[in-house]
């Protein structure tokens, strides 16, 4: 049987590129008065269902997907989270 | 005296709002042969450092930030976490 997998990714640049999108952001945020903010990194955060045979399988397919399509291994880091669906099926007759 | 936080932000587009990006990678997981993928939806992850005078002040200023700056209300949730950084100081003489 089949289980149901809801992932979250995160995708986030690797520490030694540059950000020009969070320099960006930092320094807006600056400019509207919130002077304690520093380090501000964007990434990409990936929400997905995922359908595989088991744990492994899914963890598998996942990893492969990130360095395949969701990341760019060269710049970007990814990790993600698993939490099986529990899906609760009544049949009354 | 005041804290560091870091801060890690999700912003994620409304449920009822339409993801043309992530049905263009859920299209091209799927010709990739992932098939069981479904539902895959793109948010921003955000990471960034802030210095409050206590965990109050930063929540409320990282509200703050989210509705002013970094997720637009209209069509965007978001959820935050926070983690003391733990700065140790030590001064000989």
């Amino acid at each position: 049987m089949s289980q149901q997998y809801q992932c979250r990714i995160y995708v986030t640049l690797r520490p030694s590129v540059l950000d020009p999108a969070g320099t960006a952001v930092e320094s807006g945020l600056k400019q509207l008065g919130y002077e304690g903010v520093e380090r501000v990194r964007i990434g990409k955060y990936i929400e997905l269902n995922l359908t595989a045979k088991d744990e492994i399988e899914a963890e598998k397919q996942l990893h492969e997907m990130c360095d395949r399509l969701l990341a760019n291994p060269v710049i970007e880091n990814y990790c993600f989270e698993m939490t099986p669906v529990h899906a609760t099926q009544v049949c009354g007759g």
